[in-house]
């Protein structure tokens, strides 16, 4: 039997219920999905539970459980994630903190939280932290440049801790605070005071600043702090290829689940123009779907569309179902554009119901798309109501099994 | 969206198979049920496995499952839920006795193992025990008065162990039993040698009572010891509200089941006339019940009926129907006078079938009515048959993030 290449896909929050505005019908229900319907006529279908009947999934944990890794386990938090997903570089132990370049006067009092917030300069500020602040106390220091005001800081040693508090007062006229230790450890201890000193170096450094002259002369407020919170520390996850055999690549935009797929060592793309909103650009998302597909490097191709998730927080029903059309529109594009047989999975990482404008634990829809000889589940359409015909009663642990089964790709369990 | 009150209803035993007597029909299908049947036209339905398929559940490691606690970790057996719901205070790591007030000769030989079962003086001969017999060995000894000649003795101190042989020697015309360790550690030893020397000291309290003189003169059996078995050490339980934000009470008159929810924190009332048998007051428990969903202080009320266990252990297939009959009368005048939105859950805690006369490890029926936007599962009527129509199929432990989900009271798992 060959072995096929596959496409997981995954529709953030893409669950719901019967909605008022859609007639008592899902989003789901509503969208027109032809190319979607097409696959049903040799697909299995049903229900994922992501963590486990009516726990409320995060986009972070369900999307560990999807790729094979118990949360429970292996979860400590969004920040690493966030911090790999923006560019940042980690390694075990590291500590990464968000960061803000802000304005604050000689007492250290915040005058702007985000230092009259599009900065020009962040780039020549960042190259200048790097290049004076090479270590703190024998540690090792690196800013990354963020989009606008943001800035990302990484601590890298022997014994830190990200149990300590944010620099960030988070409000205007308060002083920048001390960081203090959230645990009676050494490490947290000495993590607190190592920020302490770093902020004040900052301070110094950005105070000087050729850049921060000019913006004065400019009259634009100076970015002569970086303001820290969310301290997070590094554990390296396994990497999918060693716990799976597969070589996989992402497309993505959307920096939390961008960064949990760099940490399990998968290639990830953000295609230009693609912006996790309902406007992303659907055919560049198409596109580097295809090319990674057609490329031998690849075995698996995981596509995630955020416009679901953020239409359901919104409540817009409507734009709930126009993103299912575009995902619909997405799967038309590689079908017709990647000509060999493929599985493909298609499903949501939680529920968001429009009505309720947050996640929910409610099972999630899921399919899946077999090439050849399965005895299809023969449902009619792939909605909240069709999935229950199905035989698919998973939960997300389960999904990597299945695809590495279906697609003749798995190892035996055993002799 | 709001958040919505939750009722938990379990009958005791309530799962079945098919009966003869009723016409191979369960008692669920015999039973009329309109209330039920009315709530079903927004509920999901299924099955749950109380512990795991096949296990066969006992009260007590079933109602910990379906409160969220696994007893593969919480469980160290029913002794002090026991002692906790017939009134007794429990600390942690007191070790609690089920004891008999009994008549024993000069030798200390069992001559009535319940000295004429109703003892009119047990409440002078317990206050005479508390006040001569403070504490043993340095350890606090307490005892309670139960129901008849029922009598607990808790002990409390460091270092105390429930791996200690009964002194109850479980028939008359033997002699008082010597506690021995069960374990070769120092406590169980140290806590069968003061064991010894409390039944030594009970004798000769009890035997000098002015009370237990009254008896003989009356030519009743003196109650002139008290016969200790099934020693439980405490360990205290996570309280529901810590680990699921709720506010509980409990409408129950059984006293496992009342020590159990003691023990996770809930409120817990047992209404006039509520006797845990078929007679129960039905009224009592339904207003009960109302009074808890009306009060502000409480999220989830629980509503445990006995009445289906007790039908089936005596293998009484009509009086099952009757009593899952006025469960549904119950609910009935619970809808009649609450007029809030509520979300439901109605289950058993095991299968007894009736046929059986003993517990069973069958997945026992389940449904949750939600009152807003769910897609209902359809099922025409709740029982065995029709409930695996329903898109339910959880375990015990499932059940209270199921009931958090659709009330919209959970806390997501990650971000």
């Amino acid at each position: 039997m060959r072995r096929h290449k596959v496409l997981l896909i995954i529709a953030d929050g893409l669950g719901d219920r019967q909605v008022k505005a859609l007639g008592n019908r899902t989003p789901l229900e509503a969208a027109d999905k032809p190319n979607i319907r097409s696959l049903l006529r040799s697909s299995l279908v049903g229900l994922m539970n992501p963590i486990s009947p009516g726990v409320v999934p995060g986009s972070d944990t369900s999307h560990l459980a999807i790729f094979g890794l118990d949360p429970r386990k292996y979860y400590s938090g969004r920040g690493s994630f966030e911090a790999l997903g923006s560019g940042v570089e980690l390694a075990e132990g590291d500590v990464s903190f968000r960061g803000n370049f802000a304005t604050v006067d000689s007492d250290l009092r915040v005058v702007d939280r985000r230092a009259g917030r599009n900065i020009e300069e962040a780039e020549d500020l960042v190259r200048e932290l790097n290049s004076k602040i090479g270590e703190i106390n024998g540690v090792k220091v690196r800013f990354y440049k963020g989009t606008e005001h943001r800035v990302s800081v990484v601590i890298s040693g022997e014994g830190l801790s990200d149990k300590v508090s944010d620099t960030d007062p988070h409000e205007v006229g308060l002083k920048v605070k001390e960081s203090k230790p959230l645990e009676e450890s050494q490490e947290a201890a000495r993590t607190a005071d190592l920020l302490n000193k770093l902020t004040r170096r900052i301070y110094e450094v950005l105070s000087s600043s050729e850049a921060n002259k000019l913006r004065v002369q400019r009259n634009k407020p100076p970015a002569n702090i970086v303001l820290l919170r969310g301290a997070a520390k590094y554990k390296e996850l396994p990497k999918l290829r060693d716990y799976t055999g597969l070589n996989a690549a992402a497309v993505s935009a959307t920096p939390l689940i961008k960064g949990i797929c760099k940490a399990i060592g998968m290639e990830v793309i953000t295609p230009k123009g693609a912006t996790g909103g309902i406007d992303t650009n659907y055919d560049a998302k198409a596109n580097a779907v295809i090319d990674f597909l057609k490329s031998d490097k690849y075995d698996l191709v995981f596509l995630h569309i955020k416009a679901t998730d953020a239409a359901s927080h919104d409540g817009k029903a409507e734009e709930k179902v126009r993103a299912i059309e575009k995902i619909d529109y997405v799967i038309g594009r590689i079908l017709d554009n990647y000509s060999s047989e493929l599985v493909i999975a298609f499903t949501g990482d939680h529920a968001t119901p429009v009505e309720l404008k947050e996640h929910a634990g409610d099972p999630v829809p899921f399919f899946l798309y077999v090439p050849e000889n399965i005895i299809p589940d023969g449902v009619s359409d792939f909605n909240e109501r069709e999935a229950r015909k199905g035989t698919i009663r998973i939960s997300g642990l389960d999904v990597m099994n299945i695809l590495l089964n279906y697609s003749n790709r798995a190892t035996k369990y055993g002799a």
